[in-house]
């Protein structure tokens, strides 16, 4: 084989492949946003049919050899067909440990496991999802075994959404998060809470979409490129390449800040993935390369960018205009203080800053010690709340406000969840590095995101996958990741906003 | 190869094909519905592929043998086994008459097509859209010689939409139309005209979307399994399979009218996909198995269902209810004269139910001459100013209200208008049929589908498309189809309603 003719036909095949992922992509935004309420069946069928020939196409022979020969020549390629190679091969490799049935089946068991943990959540019953959680996570723990026998299975799952994480990095990682958030939500707590009046009261739907769209149109998402619709679980999702990516918001009737913040919180993920090299579209190159860079692009956007005083200030007139009742009687000191409070609490997504890592944290120790072992899947709901109540004070009242929360589970995303923490411990490094040259507040006090786009472009999107996230962070950075850059970003803000 | 055996394995590929239909068919509606405005070109990757492997797959040689042996085996077959093999091996027979490379080229052709026609129809230039037009004609008429060498280019096309129809048949029965409708119009038109005043006013898409999906469920349409989208024009497509069917519509902000009579329209076709017998799902038999017999529904419950006086008397309340401005002032009778109000005018969708066929005609007449070469595509809109005013009486303003309305030619729907006329046609005779068993004026006048639905549904509908068209007609009708049906009707509820 001659290694031009070997690289056409590896694009050739991943010019398929993204084909496929575009299919089972959008299949799945449409389950999530306009399909008819019974339709889950008919879905399940047509994502069996694509996951099998997505399977039996990447596991042909023909594949497999010609990824070997690429692989054994990878010294003569650049580094984009190199890595493009890697990726390639690495997710193959893994393909093939796994026997097709097992596959199909557990692509099955995820499409079953959507359906009853909604309903499950729904009646705030753990034990009609226990046996599915079971299947999964003993699913899970197999592949581990299968496709990295001589690997711990969670430090597998860990590799899966960050390349090189391991235990023992997430355990010092928490460790110092722990060190210094303990004694600074005690402090806060001293303090008289916040009111988040402001926030509340009664908002349309169609209000606050019109205020998601203008969000997104300030953040320099190209809408041409970018829809948005609505879930009851916010996300992102690219369909096929980054020319076509959409984000979910839910609008809380109540709360202006729920949808405000998940619709900045998506779009800092799709500016990642909207904004790869268009070389990479339909390569496995295409899109952000890890979930960790991947969060330390959306709550970048969030809260670093978010909820900060200057954009708060920039964006409060707008609010005011669009939402006079109840913001007509308010300043924008006062929306910047409700956004930023602080109240340790029971649901993830709807957490502060400060309380937010705590909140990964559990899901980290549960879910490590289940795929270790050492707890049994129907032992969470107790352990859940054993943990609520050691770090964050709180008594979980049922499984809906505890262990069914979040999806992640249900979609077989084991070994996820640290990298929200991580994502937001990087962003606040790369904010540092970036305000070397960019003057941030200044960009946000007049709403002009073009500087920071242009930084974050240049540095982290462009590259899509091409860099694994310890190389592209380092080269980023120009040192080591720190936490410290994280637990002194909050120290420092909330010691001012508290008076500490 | 044993019968069983191949059977099962002829199935088990359709089950795949309708996979990859599920996929195509989700894309084409997310781009038409909620799709980013830039992502067509994204979309013409994933579908080029997914088309290819289509025809790869349907070509294959394993496929090819299976399906030859079954054809030649099918007097062992039950009635079911026998169509569904019928079906398939005739659609992949004319498949492999067309190379690869020009039908894939023809899929992205359409593609192509539809962002030109849509552009050009803006811009109301048919001179923008006219070498690809061409194009269209040129490809359908040589992939009719490719696939009927001894047919008639145009009876082909006409074949594609309803089997065993033919330029004869055409010609006969748009003869009779002409021959009653012409000298009916004369008399309509000497009449003062119909007040429309009572269904304009200015509506929000909101309302309108809650009234569109209170008639779908007023209808009997189980909303569990069919969705509601908003697109330029209104069309129903199945998603994979019965069980997920999504309809499309348009609200006028000035009509009421417009959006409620396409979702009567589109719900009918919707109906009739929808209940094809649970075991033709992922088979060739399942969904409607013609335009026409389509059409006999859709236009069915628009027409002689939606616009009838019982119905109106039913949904008047409702109506005013939701829209009291401007319907307080206005009566049940009002608006059934407003709804079946003749007026020759430009656009076919817009069109009352008199003058309706003959838009039909106008562009049955034009597509044949230009497949049989004695009409050139360049002179088409010349062509349909001069029938426009022969038969309708009206001036063609430009392209945009003339020979670039609809979106059939773009989307490579050639022979595909006359079964609308035939469709509709088809309707008063199994409306005259139905009446011996249902009293149907007793149920509108309650809004009680449920009797329509279930004549229906066991006349038609469950056999999705075990039976042709001819057959199945014959068989529920109990006699050869007759357009006098239609013309009486027309006849006599015009007559009646502009005292002629």
């Amino acid at each position: 084989m001659n290694l031009q003719d070997a690289l056409k036909k590896f694009y050739e095949f991943h010019s398929k492949v993204s084909a496929y992922g575009h299919a089972m992509s959008l299949i799945y935004f449409d389950g999530a946003t306009v399909a008819p309420a019974g339709t889950a069946a008919n879905r399940s069928h047509a994502l069996t049919v694509l996951s099998e020939q997505m399977y039996t196409m990447s596991t042909d022979k023909e594949i497999v050899d010609l990824l070997t020969y690429l692989d054994k020549n990878s010294d003569k390629l650049n580094e984009r067909d190199a890595r493009a190679v890697y990726l390639s091969y690495k997710n193959i490799k893994e393909m093939r440990h796994i026997p097709m049935e097992e596959y199909v089946a557990f692509e099955q068991l995820l499409v079953e496991a959507d359906d009853v943990w909604h309903r499950a959540k729904a009646a705030s019953d753990f034990a009609m999802f226990c046996p599915v959680l079971e299947k999964i996570f003993e699913t899970t723990a197999r592949f581990a075994r299968y496709c990295a026998p001589d690997m711990d299975p969670y430090d597998y799952c860990l590799n899966k959404y960050e390349d090189g994480l391991d235990r023992a990095t997430c355990d010092a990682f928490f460790a110092k998060l722990k060190e210094t958030l303990l004694p600074l939500i005690r402090r806060i707590r001293a303090k008289a809470p916040i009111s988040v009046e402001c926030l509340k009261g009664q908002f349309d739907d169609q209000q606050q979409q019109a205020f998601a769209l203008t969000l997104m149109r300030t953040m320099g998402i190209d809408l041409d490129h970018c829809g948005l619709g609505t879930t009851e679980h916010p996300f992102t999702t690219s369909i096929g390449s980054h020319h076509d990516v959409r984000i979910t918001t839910n609008y809380d009737p109540t709360d202006l800040s729920y949808s405000m913040y998940s619709v900045i919180h998506e779009g800092g993920h799709a500016l990642y993935d909207m904004h790869s090299d268009d070389a990479y579209a339909y390569t496995p190159l295409d899109g952000g390369v890890s979930m960790g860079i991947h969060e330390s692009q959306s709550r970048f956007y969030e809260n670093l960018l978010g909820r900060s005083e200057p954009f708060i200030r920039y964006i409060f007139p707008e609010m005011q205009h669009r939402f006079p009742e109840p913001l007509s009687h308010y300043t924008a000191e006062d929306v910047y203080r409700a956004v930023n409070r602080v109240t340790p609490s029971l649901i993830r997504t709807e957490a502060d800053e400060v309380t937010y890592c705590l909140h990964v944290m559990i899901r980290y120790e549960l879910e490590r010690r289940v795929i270790g072992g050492e707890l049994a899947v129907r032992d969470l709901p107790a352990e859940w709340a054993r943990l609520y109540k050691e770090y964050l004070g709180v008594d979980v009242p049922d499984d809906k406000h505890g262990v069914l929360q979040d999806s992640h589970w249900s979609g077989g995303s084991i070994g996820y969840f640290p990298s929200y923490a991580l994502g937001s411990a990087y962003g606040a490094q790369l904010l540092a590095r970036m305000k070397e040259e960019v003057d941030v507040d200044a960009c946000l006090s007049r709403g002009d995101f073009a500087p920071i786009n242009a930084w974050n472009r240049e540095h982290i999107w462009r590259h899509g996958s091409l860099k694994a996230p310890n190389v592209l962070l380092r080269e980023v950075l120009g040192c080591d990741f720190d936490p410290t850059y994280y637990t002194d970003y909050l120290t420092e803000k909330y010691t001012k906003l508290y008076d500490l």
